[in-house]
């Protein structure tokens, strides 16, 4: 059995730099090509990328095409467009290649089922890159939250996650492109959201949702909010906005405390990602009253930014593992393709100015 | 002039025996008088209260209608439920006595207006008892937000304030009655998620408001979220709950930054009442890629519960101010209606079903 994952990556992205690092960090993985439109334009983001953190060979700069056709790739991460990614999934999954896949995975659930079904008759691994799902902090949180004392019933999840993207960004970048990223905001950070609310929920499906466009540019959301409601009562709001500064919370509240998390996306720079319980008390008594904070901090020791235990390293070294284990599973596609059927289900929302709509079960 | 505004309290509830203490504190205030439907009630409660903080004069034990018609008393504080309050707060401005009414003021905006029209007539002050208003960190948070560099252009306010009441409250406490408090934990907490939104925007009224009832009891509701409106793109999201444990949180979010406000209804227990302003820093360059949290706090010295500085101390000292001026001064009662008016838009539209109303002008 092979040591390593030989990865390719199909489309030169600035993005796709954290996961060249990644992939170098990750002892199950190495890179083997980088595809882009031109040639000439990959072999320049290999050389930039190899000066700074290089493979030991460097990978080879070939096309879409030619990557997909290689015997010296096993794997590829397609952080191509989202109006245009169907196509290379599917081709890739016809290729024998396994696919990690950028988010939003699709323009909508129906193309994204177009690629679950070319993965599973190809047998190739399906994964949507969605780096938080692999830091060391989500199954401590996991465990918090179901301890039954932390949080208790749950019964709100509350989550923002918005960086301003400045008017260049506004007018020139793909991601408010109608063709290229239909959903925008929504797609590029609402996924987000919407994962972490599943992710709490155990992938349960909420029985019916709402969703509001608060601003948009020639159709594409650039702010957004929606919320999720569960049989059971638990309900999530989500808030996600290009306009907004930087901010990526997240808050947990059950009926016996809470949790929040400031950080939930990406930890900030930093050797440890963390999250805070707190169970006020209230103190009450004659003319007295008041409420103490009562914070608990939980953390796990994690460096930012290209380390070997970082997030992005992790989903490599994962996706490499499966990959290397010759039998793939399912749970990534479905777990993507919920939280996409959520997210088309708020936009239809949206689209009829927040009505209350039923959400499909997946 | 008098030095002092002489108080009376018009039913002797637990929440009340803070008050006490304030009145105690602020040195423009004495109180005279404590009435409750039984005079030995009043008495017990007024023995209570002595033997842990004193006046040197103890306040007599009357009658509701005794308390309204003694000449000892300036300024009366009703704490009665809301379902009864507008009676007597009638029945004070006719008697001359100024009105610290407790939130949410009235079932409806109907019954405030009725209330407010008795005080202009009679011309008394009015105020609703939201003690936050009173912070010292209040003016500290408004020019935070107006320096236009840590927030920007604002774009998102967000809030929570929740408490779980357990299982016998939802039995037997009046905030669940349908008949005294018939808008349940939206008028008991909801009153301060609004106020806060309308504080932040400067009492601009919302354009349009959303609600939805998330659980209610016999038609009170137990758990409630709204989303707010403005013209101009400003949206603001609340959550309030008996079903779900303690917190108080605000995120005001703009095109340059955030503040996070952890306890924005009541100061957790301690000598300072903070709030933390965040501008994070993108790093991206090469394969480097992260996020740098730049976290500035803000904070005034603020001793907790029952001290000379603390909100309700001020409150009263505001209140007491402004009777002895003798020239009521009309805002208050104007940002408690406008308060009370998006209140009843949001349960207008949680009554169809989460529908996007437009909400009246104040």
């Amino acid at each position: 059995m092979a040591s390593q994952c030989r990865w390719g990556i199909l489309g030169a992205a600035n993005i796709a730099r954290k996961n060249w690092k990644a992939i170098r960090l990750a002892e199950n993985a190495t890179l083997t090509a980088v595809a882009s439109r031109e040639p000439a334009r990959a072999k320049e983001w290999i050389d930039a990328n190899q000066a700074e953190c290089p493979f030991p060979t460097a990978p080879a700069a070939v096309t879409y095409d030619e990557l997909l056709k290689s015997p010296d790739v096993d794997a590829v991460y397609i952080p191509l467009p989202t109006g245009v990614r169907r196509e290379w999934v599917v081709k890739a999954a016809r290729a024998g290649k396994h696919v990690l896949c950028e988010k939003p995975c699709g323009p909508d659930a129906g193309e994204l089922r177009a690629m679950l079904n070319a993965c599973q008759a190809n047998n190739v691994q399906f994964m949507d890159g969605v780096m938080f799902m692999h830091g060391k902090r989500l199954p401590l949180l996991r465990r918090t939250i179901d301890d039954g004392e932390t949080v208790g019933q749950l019964r709100r999840i509350a989550t923002q996650f918005t960086f301003a993207a400045g008017d260049d960004f506004l007018k020139n970048n793909i991601r408010v492109s109608t063709a290229l990223e239909p959903l925008g905001a929504l797609g590029d950070l609402g996924w987000y959201n919407l994962r972490f609310s599943l992710f709490v929920m155990k992938y349960q499906m909420p029985a019916k949702v709402s969703g509001r466009l608060l601003t948009e540019h020639q159709g594409v959301p650039l702010e957004f909010s929606g919320e999720l409601f569960w049989d059971g009562g638990v309900s999530a709001a989500f808030y996600c906005s290009f306009n907004t500064e930087l901010q990526q919370w997240a808050h947990v509240s059950g009926t016996k405390g809470s949790i929040a998390v400031q950080d939930f996306v990406l930890p900030y720079y930093g050797c440890e990602a963390a999250f805070v319980a707190d169970r006020p008390v209230f103190n009450v008594q004659g003319t007295r009253y008041h409420w103490e904070s009562h914070p608990k901090r939980f953390a796990v020791t994690e460096y930012s930014d290209g380390a070997p235990d970082a997030q992005e390293t992790n989903m490599v070294r994962t996706f490499s593992g499966l990959v290397l284990g010759g039998t793939p599973d399912p749970t990534w596609g479905e777990i993507a393709l919920k939280t996409q059927v959520v997210m088309d289900t708020c936009l239809a929302s949206a689209r009829q100015g927040g009505a209350t709509l039923a959400c499909p079960s997946v």
